[in-house]
């Protein structure tokens, strides 16, 4: 049994959207997200967000959606409000600069992944006051967050709410979209109600290469387009982006996966806590930040896969580990690496 | 039938690749090119090509392939010296300018979209002769070019060492390479013999989406890594990147999908020109520009999908349509649009 | 004597516009534009131009200026059109496109250095045609040419009519505005009524180093301004461009010092004719290109400054020089470059 | 009596500098830097810093210095580590991302606006540990710092020190560098031991607008030479801008100004204190950052200029006012000031 519960993205893709893209495997279509699957995955998003007028971009990566979905909501002399360890900021070696045009990641903090309200309110305040500084350009929530913890829908609410009268577009990272709503048990029309533009995953969650740009603005769309060609994400055979998210929305598939890959989150969280482990921050979708004893993670080496994310010793809290269960985790393995963990 | 005669990326993926993808999609993968399929795609490329020393980046999009290698190769004040018609003028919505931070495209002439040697001669004389000018970048050749027209191999090598020796880097856009190669009969060694970095295309021969990007000179692969990542182009399942390319250089399937379209494109030709069809452009691989008679072309009207390129009437020599034949066309598509222009 | 005719660059300030220098230079003043001169400064060029509600922009380069107002007019993905030897596409190492974000030059053919319409209108409907190509964004003009030709108003009109009604902005490079206004004698109203920014010269004609940027629509404003600062155009001591654009403008200076540099210009071209040159385009301002005698040429080597365009032997027409005239120049000063080159 | 404190950019040339203007405002010079200056504003810089083979560049902007500076030091995927009010983060509207291609600034901690050796060393081990983040790219410090003191020389060559092992090169924004000379009593040459290039201010010391990019290893040069022509701050009438800063230079001008604006500083910073004042930093060079009693302020308002940093009120400490005194301070100046506060 291979153990690895290194991230979401090391699994396969999902019978039911293997399935689409085999069936759609036939005869020829027209290309550049002219196929016939297309308008099919716009609508089924309109009704999932309530978004009545919105429109739909496929791209293959989620760096890819997250920097043109800001490239289309800010000026490169703007700044993107985010946190301190967001995707944007920590993971993607710069891409939102890059398809931004050179805009400026500006970091709020606040507790366990997600941002304060207060210090968003001080960050606005301060943001474009001259035109010497960048000016008031977007803020980007993601949720789940990094740290694997959740903004509630009032939190959603607050926040957006703020940026907006502040004069910032709003931004949300949806590369756990799935599991957000899963864990809050809201509508994806809940979740999105405050945001512009949402990055709504589909790679980390059962697809094999799909990303949402969900743009709530009509108005935006050809630009994106335009972005999205120049960016080099329009596929050319994009049939086999459309009929993945269309497999995806299909039947609820994102929601039954992403409860099952909370559902093996939260059990392994209850084996680590009885194991010893501290949890870093409260798990509560599918990603564990949590700090093991020395010996028992010592006991998974070349065992097992997950990311080591600080080598501390005992006396600092122990090594901090990151562990990410996606949508195929059974019971069986989840307890497998917990005996491994047990010796 | 669907006949659709209008690009090779309008076809379906070939049965071997589609076999290898279902294949691979069991268990878990580590992701970001850190696959186990990924070190056999470098090494079957470095064979191909010759190159023993060669790095291989795969990326989902032509365009991505040739924006990343033309920013790999020049500086954002430099002169990418290209056809007129190139792809990467014409058809990329600006992405090498995108990616290169803003490098010139400067065009080259040439018949038959052939850049011309003496043309190229006289643009190497002039470029980057101060410092208010753009400087001495790259060559990018395209072959099969555009107009669906051949480089010889006497030609590759006469128009890439007239560029090293100017001071240029040389990059091939090998979007349709296998075709070339295929209708030159020659080795993708010979081919190559003169480039920096190619684009080797695989989506229009039978590839769901992946292009090699083939890095001659390793120590140019850390800071190519860092770009795609930048560039968004960095695939997290990366594993279904990886077994296309493998499945597709397996058993020269690349070679044999490339035959079967040229093959079918020759058959069309000779039908065409029996029906009074006048050539724009010779014909050598996949791709026919042809001049229908009037009554011809209006006969395949909602019937048929091929590109328009030019609504001429019959006086100036009739519309100008392009045809292109993937590795699926068979003799009785090919016959059956030849009998629906006939009438 | 210093016979230095290689540029309207190579001459020194003229002295009403180093005594406004002088004059501002005591006490305190308000930087990055908030001195006291600037307002005037704005009324001065609205009412030259008749543009009530224009602003202004001050910056040291022409370059600057022609890559920012670009910048404004035109997305990223858009094409500027210009004449393929247009100073922006020749001579400024790719500026336009660093501050566009990448546009593409598209460059349009036409004799003795302008546009012609019928390529101009050929390229307009070439243009942006789907999402693959550059998009529509704006006519660049120079008016006096690079080959030192003009454009007629009826000229200016017809072209600028044409890529509006086509769906590009207009701009008009105005390096040597002042030299075209008092070659056409027209007012400067009649030379901008098509454009929709102006980069007007005041560098080559008697100022330090001052271009101002002249904005019809004020809409545009608060961009321009933070494109200025962002691209490190602001000046704090901005006094000191203020009033050399003051002093420039007063008294019809900028028209006075183009009379006196187009007058020499023209004795300076009887003169070449006499000694055998042929004029390579008519010239109709401050420049000259003149293709002279091998041993006309010889005798002012190490002499007399001026560019040598091309080294060419008689039979090819002989080395074409370009010789520039500023206001500077006097009758003395022209016959006695006339008198070395006659030897 | 113009009370201005605002900034060291509202006063005007010094003396000696506009005479050397106009002494060099005779007959023609060759444009672009190829006047006969030039070559003793490099030898002067060489011997000045102890570089013997340094290059110098010439802009008219800080802003543009460093921003070009950054640009030839560090990549686009690259982080900038810079203090959280380094200008270049705090009041440049962007423009280092904007000339780098979108490198990331990222913010380092310290008191009293010195980065803090133990932030630095964190920061240095955190940053390009993977490809998913941005790279070693440079360190920029700034001397005199935003907040008005100074690292001493040991503290310059620890941290200068830290970064070039740890792979990142060393810029310093020396805006006010010859203040910082000046109050340390150390040489120039001290002062840049660590550095790979210095941004050399004159603008704010007595110059019009003229800043120095001193380039230690030569081999940068060239890039560096079209990344100014490019970025639009190559000056035409280049001699304006050699003998501003050969003026500079000559007879230790830029010292002797730097000493008269900390002396007056220095003074003010006394009789601020008499009158109340508490001292937000400890003022080292010729800015002041201080919490005045509200009445005092209040006395000063319209009638004196200086920047309000922060409306507080006196129990949250007072208004905490910015002062800075240039070289054209006198002490009557200063004790104007100084009654008009005591009221």
């Amino acid at each position: 049994m291979n153990l690895n519960f290194a991230s979401d993205n090391t699994g396969p893709v999902a019978p039911a959207i293997m399935d689409a893209i085999l069936a759609a495997n036939t005869g020829a279509a027209m290309p550049y997200g002219n196929d016939p699957w297309m308008p099919g995955v716009r609508d089924a998003l309109r009704t999932l967000f309530d978004w009545p007028e919105a429109e739909v971009l496929l791209v293959a990566t989620g760096t890819g959606a997250n920097a043109l979905a800001l490239a289309g909501l800010v000026n490169p002399w703007d700044a993107v409000l985010c946190h301190r360890i967001a995707h944007i900021e920590e993971d993607e070696c710069g891409a939102p600069e890059f398809f931004t045009g050179g805009a400026k990641l500006v970091l709020v903090d606040g507790a366990d992944g997600r941002i304060d309200a207060d210090a968003l309110a001080a960050q606005i305040g301060r943001t474009g006051v001259s035109l010497h500084n960048v000016q008031k350009g977007a803020l980007s929530l993601t949720n789940v967050t990094e740290a694997g913890t959740l903004y509630t829908l009032d939190q959603l609410r607050d926040l957006t709410t703020m940026a907006r009268n502040g004069g910032f577009a709003t931004h949300l990272d949806g590369a756990r979209f799935a599991n957000a709503c899963a864990a809050l048990a809201c509508s994806a029309a809940d979740m999105v109600r405050g945001f512009d533009m949402v990055s709504f995953g589909g790679t980390k969650n059962g697809c094999m290469a799909v990303e949402a740009i969900v743009i709530r603005d009509p108005a935006r769309h050809r630009e994106m387009e335009l972005r999205r060609k120049r960016g080099a994400q329009l596929w050319s055979k994009h049939r086999y982006l459309s009929v993945q998210m269309m497999a995806y929305l299909a039947d609820d598939l994102w929601l039954k996966n992403a409860r099952a890959s909370n559902a093996a989150s939260a059990r392994l969280a209850t084996g680590l806590r009885d194991l010893g482990a501290m949890m870093e921050w409260e798990p509560q979708a599918n990603m564990i930040f949590a700090r093991l004893p020395r010996a028992t993670h010592d006991r998974a080496l070349n065992k097992a896969d997950y990311y080591l994310m600080d080598e501390a010793d005992d006396a600092a809290g122990g090594p901090l580990c990151r562990l990410v269960c996606d949508f195929t985790k059974t019971n069986a393995e989840v307890d497998a690496l917990l005996t491994l963990f047990a010796g």
